[in-house]
């Protein structure tokens, strides 16, 4: 897919930029959209589609949120440094080398208002006109981030059999010439985790396209987006590029914070680590853009990552009970696979998804309508399993490929319990 | 100036993108860092350099950050509408209505983390690679959103005996072709603001632009930042396009927010509103950025807005605070002036800036060091009188005008008052 394809097209009347002409909106919204408009019909649905939290399920710790208003109550009201306030660079720092082994100076750490506007600068930052970009497919928001940046997006198709994880194997041929390598792991949409062998194989690609490269060449950057790091289940663990394999530390871009491991992601607190120069240039971009973290939720953070009894505390009762969610998903459709319906699921190993797949397309509804697309079976389900779920269509694969994200944050254990025999029944009812 | 020229530039070795790597840094932080440094080391600093507000003399309202409290107990924590949430935009159209006699439907008013995301999304929105964006000078920052945006910047230089505001005749050479014509009043850097008559004129000029531009042709916007509009003093008043004009109204976005209005620069709430189309778009801009106001922050703002008294009883005291100090430092200066020093300054309008001149380059200080820019005496200044300003070379001036922000938001009265006669002296030193 080439996203430059803008740059040479007019539209009359132009109103606006080419760029912003042909940005697609997102296409989770749109179907959270729907749902909420059913939701305020009251219909009583299960909401598997946005990847945030109800904060009556899942608050963001006590202590953080005192510490908030104690900020607030202490007059941290006034512009905080444009790369993040001192004590929040060093209290992840610290967090960074004391959970991960990562050793980064306070420096080389840059506070911003979420993750995203960090994903973003990293783009601004490496990406000149055009340039490459090759991430593995499903995936969250590359493209977009591509269309933003004009780069172009190369986006590497992976493979359900091994998790929808990439391989050095599909990655590799894509390396040349490319700028940057976009990962992450635990991944969103699917749930899954770089197994250790796979990260290495894929690290040992770009250190032998770098060392291919001229001095005068930019080098291939990885962007590594493990804002879900802290949440792993089971026998899963979470590596990371620079542990891996320290010669890459000029390389690598970390995105982190504390969005989705503290449920917090109205909080707007990220955090991006990497090399001094790079980091730098997205102060200065994310300075004039203005995204930054509001400074009593900085000074918060800062107090609260520290306190390890009360992070392992919260963290370990966040993860049991998102597990329990994702593992009783897992095992309604474990059950209906033994059960002849033509559907699956992965195993889930880390954030806040699982992958299902329902093999139902080109099947024809009761009320006589044929499934076929992902957003025909979307909408279906919606309407008569009250089951709201994103496609894969959504990240990137084709409109009619069978997979689907379901993330638990913002649903009850009784809700998804309740919607796996409606589930059920809408499949029974498809011809 | 040519903010283009990075895209023909190659330096190797090439590690960021040439965006990124020519781009320039605030000059207003790094006489921030100046300053802090020699605080750090025990001096008493008269800083009145960043545009921002020391919360123990400026905090926020009571009502605002007790309400930022609630909301974290009500569990405000999860993601915001990419738009803002609703009871905001609300209350925000409701307010724009109520104060300024403006007609904006909640849908048209856009949400960001802060009023700079909102200047940001408006170029991206609207400019393609190399249009032309007409702005006067001094300005403040609107050369940093071309050269990201990749659009050519139209420096126009404004005049003092004008009080820098700038008028229709100085414009109208430069508006065929141009996209976007950005305006700010009361203006940062000046803190004077625009006549009634010269803002008509202007908008005179743009209406008859677009009505020469064929229909396929992109029109022409304005961008007007009226993020100080609460603050005007005196018989200043405060005057804005669609109400002057309201053929305008497809054309015109507005920036605005609580960051200085409320000194709540730390709160990161502001938000823009003007034509669908383009409010859309920088709505899809702005969510894949990630550049979103807190949630509790959003909800909090939204109770305090319709509370008139309150609000109403908060501005007129910080307006009395900031007139007091603004005049203090006009009339110190005019004593100088008085007394025969090349100093002047223009009456205070708006805002929370005074501009001076100081007219001194040439001369020499008694240590022998000659004053050959504003960068020298800036320095100067700051070691000698204790008094840190931010020259309008910052803004876009040449590095030898011999005017200055003197921003008062983040310095006692006592502090200004004690800066005036270190200031005499120090230029006393003069030779």
């Amino acid at each position: 897919m080439n996203r430059l394809l803008y740059l040479s097209k007019k539209t009359p009347p132009m109103t606006v930029s080419k760029m912003a002409g042909s940005l697609i909106g997102s296409e989770i919204i749109k179907i959270g959209n729907e749902v909420n408009e059913m939701i305020k019909k009251g219909a009583a649905i299960c909401n598997l589609t946005i990847g945030d939290f109800d904060p009556a399920i899942f608050p963001i710790p006590d202590e953080l949120r005192d510490a908030i208003t104690q900020a607030y109550a202490a007059g941290q009201t006034n512009y905080p440094p444009a790369n993040g306030v001192a004590e929040l660079r060093t209290a992840a720092a610290n967090f960074l080398h004391q959970r991960l082994g990562l050793t980064y100076s306070p420096a080389d750490v840059l506070v911003a208002g979420g993750s995203r506007p960090l994903i973003y600068a990293t783009y601004l930052a490496l990406l000149d006109l055009g340039d490459k970009v090759v991430f593995p497919v499903p995936s969250w928001n590359n493209n977009h981030y591509c269309h933003l940046a004009s780069a172009e997006a190369v986006m590497v198709e992976t493979s359900p059999a091994h998790s929808f994880m990439p391989t050095a194997a599909e990655i590799a041929p894509h390396l040349p010439g490319a700028t940057l390598l976009a990962l992450c792991s635990p991944l969103n949409p699917t749930g899954t985790v770089f197994a250790r062998a796979d990260l290495e194989a894929i690290c040992d690609l770009v250190i032998a396209e770098n060392q291919r490269r001229a001095p005068s060449e930019k080098p291939l950057y990885i962007l590594y987006d493990q804002i879900y790091w802290m949440l792993t289940f089971g026998t899963a663990q979470h590596y990371d590029p620079v542990n891996l394999r320290p010669e890459l530390r000029d390389y690598v871009i970390y995105i982190d914070g504390i969005s989705k491991c503290l449920a917090a992601t109205g909080v707007r607190v990220g955090y991006a680590f990497g090399p001094t120069e790079v980091i730098d240039k997205m102060k200065s971009i994310l300075g004039h853009v203005g995204a930054w973290a509001p400074k009593a939720e900085q000074i918060a953070t800062a107090q609260y990552l520290p306190n390890s009894t009360a992070v392992d505390s919260y963290t370990n009762e966040f993860k049991q009970k998102i597990q329990r969610s994702l593992d009783t998903l897992y095992a309604g459709l474990q059950e209906l696979k033994e059960a002849g319906f033509p559907v699956d699921a992965i195993a889930p190993a880390g954030a806040i998804y699982l992958t299902a797949r329902l093999d139902v397309l080109g099947k024809t509804t009761a009320a006589g309508q044929l499934l076929a697309t992902t957003r025909d079976l979307t909408s279906y389900l919606i309407a008569e399993a009250g089951l709201a779920l994103v496609p894969f269509s959504a990240f990137g694969n084709s409109d009619t490929s069978p997979w689907f994200r379901l993330s638990v944050g913002g649903a009850s254990l009784e809700s998804i319990e309740a919607a796996l025999p409606r589930l059920r029944a809408a499949l029974t009812g498809l011809q």
